[in-house]
């Protein structure tokens, strides 16, 4: 492992930033507001053996999550009561839900269903491997215990989470039998716990998880069960396969990222961390499985999963628009398998898709107030798009029935930090330039920087080191001709990669990164038929989207001929991040209206419009209009 | 009303005509084909009480339709003892599972099914109006025996229908309950059977079934279960509202073709025929949903149906390619609904609107062999096509699960004589022109055409008619300079609307219409978000499209540039139809592999190629490779 993520506290990023701003709604909105659901649609009653209602199966891992949030919000933030007292109150309800013998989930302790199905939850342990989300459950919750320990909060935590691994390692260590989970994340969990507490079974799980999962780790009984009623599965049902589960075969032999998203993206998160901890025979599928995930199946903003239906991965060059799936949580994961893999290797694309998800499919998944969420994030919009109306809004919904997304966006942008850089003894590596003051490899970093909107970086140092101190900066892939200069001196640079500068640095010590930023159009793969014909407009870190907020109904309509300047416009939009204008061409109005003829044997004229671009990041906040990414380039 | 059909045997199709192949292919494969089926897939043996499988609901309707086809064809087409039996030996099994007060439905006669939802049937009589499909059987069970009829073929089956009518006449008639079907279809039946019989009770319950046929006719017990279970109404839950069963509001105060398309259409078709037994309160409300049908929501292709969610009607514009449903019996439903508005008036749009579906989206229902089907009839496929595969399929399949397309399909080629042409005292219109001979308004026409491929028509007049009779005939809207002699002297016509010629007729007169017939590229609506900046082309009545088979993979990559000529071959393509060549453009085959930046910034480079549009009514007949009807007008 090259580096390590420095502790939370270690990085203190500007409130008046852009992230800075982000993140203090995050502490300030999110974070209490999150807590207050909680309480209000049962998650934390259920914890106790007296909840009136029926508990979900995933209700304990909104718990974990959002306890994961407080404790690095509290780490990177510092101290709010308010914020320290719900995830005390909740940690408690988790131990009180704990049984005698480590196992947690409140669901299968006190909600005895035995007229459940396979697929909503027999109310018994271990019977569905494919879809109890015990294990899953679990590892949201000792992620969330192990966030306390980790920034020296207090170790009660760790108690519940040393329960649970003495139970798995009765249930499914070298005694017992094998097995994994359906929803990857317990590998993760458990790989995490394993490196604070130096407890060699959590790895051992983990690895054996890993190393299970797929055919050879099924259960002959489910396998049985799952063929004879398939009207129970319908993921099973869409795919006729095992790869919503990403079963199909041992991860060691996949090709692809395939099935289920985001159980996808954290059983690769998971792998990695196995891979970190010394496994080699995971480093050549990981890369395989990367490849495809990112240069044949992510969409322009870094979302992941194609398709409603399963909520999963599609084939090669299968990128819909307004039907496309891609969960926030899928590019929450995409991010920490990124950054999972920077700790690895310096590798210029791993940083350029931390930054591209974080900045576009994930910013997307949350309003600008904090208080309201997107399950889904397609690449276009229309009130006609015929989808599950509770997993697809055009506007965000205060909370879900699955409220996966909303507490993985808290947990992640408290959690910034360690996401922006690393560090290892001798080693200050940025993979984010975030405006504030970062301790690394021993000494404390002042960055100044315009992005994502200007592209000039100043990093100073402001304490002298006593020994050499190798700084590695992510020179982005999307600048063309940055430049970079140490104390006025210019070094060759090289976009899409890692800039090293090696010193014995002096306080004082001035780094400036020049990073010019152009509005690129992007043109897709000729595979991915969607987009013939369309770009994507890009500047910077960030994609741009139409609205019709902007530009009226039927934004389909609009064209960006290929020779139209598009320009920036520094402070207005919808964040103040700016708009893109340009003059684009559409039909004329008149011949918008209903009435024409449906199918016309000539061409209607077209007419010269106004183009105002705003990010995706921020697209939804206004109004519940139309939004499009991509653009046709003709008229 | 202006006018009615012919008897089928007055019309006389040539069987070496482009029409007539198909009919005859319809005569000796389709038809027999199909009853082979239905003895192997259990419908016939259904009819019987020892039947040892459980029966679908609808499985009387495909035994209906099937009798239908039968006696049409032996009608038109002349003794076929094979068919003859089928028909008898199906016919025989309708009265024997009939039972005692007339009731016929063998699945709630037979399959007692206590445990069974209200969505599949609980096995009790008039317990689920919206989904018991009973009265929708009835009525193509009634259909099929006024073939029998109507035709001279004997009169034994009508004692089945008139007891049908005992029944339906003391449970919803003047001293019943209101009733109406989920799926409309008893209505077209019921008039169809008063008409031949002149039993006004018929009548009558169609008018009902119309009348109360909304809201107000739902039984209140029915209401609240729906709302209780909404999980059995896959159609109740995707839509949450009752268009789709064309119950939100009485069909007079609908504004626009809602719902499941079938349903919607059969309503509208049995509606019209209530407008032509003279409710006047009909017109308005039809010419609305019409208008709504046909200018806002009708595809290229004469396809209806925009969403395989409920098999449903989208909005206004919005017309999904791949994902279009446009299921062939919605196609059928359309042209019997053209041709019944035909019968109140000659409306040059009926006329179009009847051609342009049966030589495209109902055509495309059925291979060139006559042995295997369409059931969705989308504008484009592709492998990455995420539907259920049921139902969608880019090769036909020689049955279904739910087989109610291919005996429409059998029916209406066999009846396509009485599509074709109406008739009335003094009175012979021409719909269609088809090569053959046509006894109407007294006197016989003969008709040699070189349609679909060639626009030159002649009819000549083989009898003299003592009083004058006057012609009309359809001067197809796609035309753009037609012109018509009748005995060598020029008529004015107008494009888009009938001529009239009022003559006394002697043997040996000539009519010769010409129908230039250019290419010419379709643009749709502004507002169909899905077609911008492309185009589908058109010559004559056919619409055509691209296939793999002739220019490999990634169809969604071909252009075809504004001026590029496209030129009409004759004699080539899959059905000898001729093809349109045009060199169009696309992006270079090395760009075309994998392994490119999935989004680079600048665009691929791109080369000529030439482009073979084939018939879109005979795509799918070489290969399950992608299909497109759209094509995108630029670079």
């Amino acid at each position: 492992m090259f580096t390590t993520a420095p502790p939370l506290a270690d990085v203190q990023i500007a409130p008046t930033s852009f992230w800075g701003r982000r993140r203090t709604i995050n502490r300030l909105r999110t974070i209490p507001g999150q807590l207050k659901l909680l309480r209000e649609t049962g998650q934390i009653a259920a914890l106790k053996p007296d909840y009136p209602g029926v508990r979900h199966r995933f209700w304990d891992s909104d718990c974990g999550k959002w306890i994961e949030a407080a404790w690095s919000e509290l780490a990177g933030g510092g101290e709010d009561p308010e914020i320290r007292a719900g995830a005390e109150e909740i940690q408690a309800g988790l131990a009180g839900a704990q049984e005698e013998d480590g196992y947690l989930q409140s669901h299968v302790r006190w909600d005895r269903t035995p007229n459940g199905t396979w697929w909503s939850g027999t109310g018994r342990r271990w019977e569905n491997m494919l879809e109890s989300h015990e294990l899953y459950s679990m590892g949201h919750v000792i992620e969330g215990l192990c966030a306390q320990a980790e920034n020296g909060l207090g170790r009660d935590g760790l108690a519940i989470a040393q329960r649970m691994v003495d139970l798995m390692w009765k249930e499914f260590g070298p005694e017992g039998r094998p097995w994994w989970d359906g929803h990857a994340e317990i590998e993760m969990a458990l790989f995490r716990l394993s490196r604070l507490t130096g407890d060699p079974r959590a790895a051992d799980l983990a690895r054996g998880f890993v190393d299970h999962h797929g055919p050879e780790g099924m259960i002959p009984a489910e396998l049985a069960e799952l063929k004879r009623r398939p009207e129970d599965y319908g993921c099973w049902r869409n795919e006729r396969s095992f790869d919503y589960w990403q079963a199909s075969r041992p991860l060691r032999e996949e090709t692809a990222l395939v099935g289920h998203a985001v159980r996808a993206l954290y059983l690769c998160c998971g792998a990695t961390d196995q891979m970190l901890a010394g496994d080699e025979t995971l480093r050549e599928p990981l890369a395989r499985i990367w490849d495809s995930a990112i240069h044949r199946r992510m969409h322009v903003t870094g979302g992941l999963g194609a398709h409603p239906e399963g909520e999963r991965m599609g084939q090669d060059y299968d990128l819909p628009d307004e039907r496309a799936y891609c969960e926030t949580c899928a590019s929450i994961a995409l991010a920490r398998w990124a950054r999972r893999l920077l700790d690895d290797r310096l590798e210029g694309e791993y940083g350029d898709i931390l930054e591209l998800t974080l900045h576009n499919a994930v910013l997307s998944g949350v309003s600008l107030d904090g208080m309201s969420y997107h399950y889904s994030n397609p690449t276009a919009t229309h009130p006609h798009d015929t989808r599950d109306k509770e997993h697809f809004r055009r506007t965000r919904a205060p909370w879900f029935g699955v409220a996966c997304c909303p507490p993985n966006v808290a947990r992640t942008l408290a959690q910034l930090g360690t996401l922006a850089c690393s560090t290892s003894a001798g080693q200050a590596c940025f993979h984010l330039y975030l405006p504030g003051t970062f301790r690394l490899g021993g000494i404390l970093w002042r960055v100044e920087t315009g992005l994502p909107c200007h592209g000039r970086t100043v990093v100073t140092v402001t304490e002298s080191s006593t020994t050499p101190v190798d700084v590695r900066l992510r020179i982005p892939g999307w600048t063309e001709a940055p430049t970079l200069t140490v104390n006025g001196v210019p070094m060759a640079i090289t976009p899409g990669t890692y800039a090293t500068i090696s010193r014995t640095w002096v306080a004082g010590d001035r780094v400036v990164l020049d990073l010019p930023m152009t509005v690129q159009r992007l043109h897709a793969h000729p595979k991915v038929r969607q987009h013939a014909g369309q770009v994507a407009v890009r500047r910077g870190p960030l994609i741009w989207c139409l609205e019709q907020e902007d530009h009226g109904a039927d934004l389909a309509d609009l064209a960006l001929p290929d020779d139209a300047p598009v320009d920036y416009v520094p402070g207005e939009g919808p964040d103040g991040l700016g708009i893109l204008t340009a003059i684009g061409t559409r039909t004329v109005a008149s011949a918008r209206e209903p009435g024409g003829p449906l199918y016309a044997t000539r061409p209607p004229q077209r007419e010269a419009v106004n183009l105002r671009f705003i990010p995706y990041a921020v697209w939804g906040n206004r109004s519940a209009g139309e939004m499009r990414v991509w653009v046709r380039r003709d008229p």
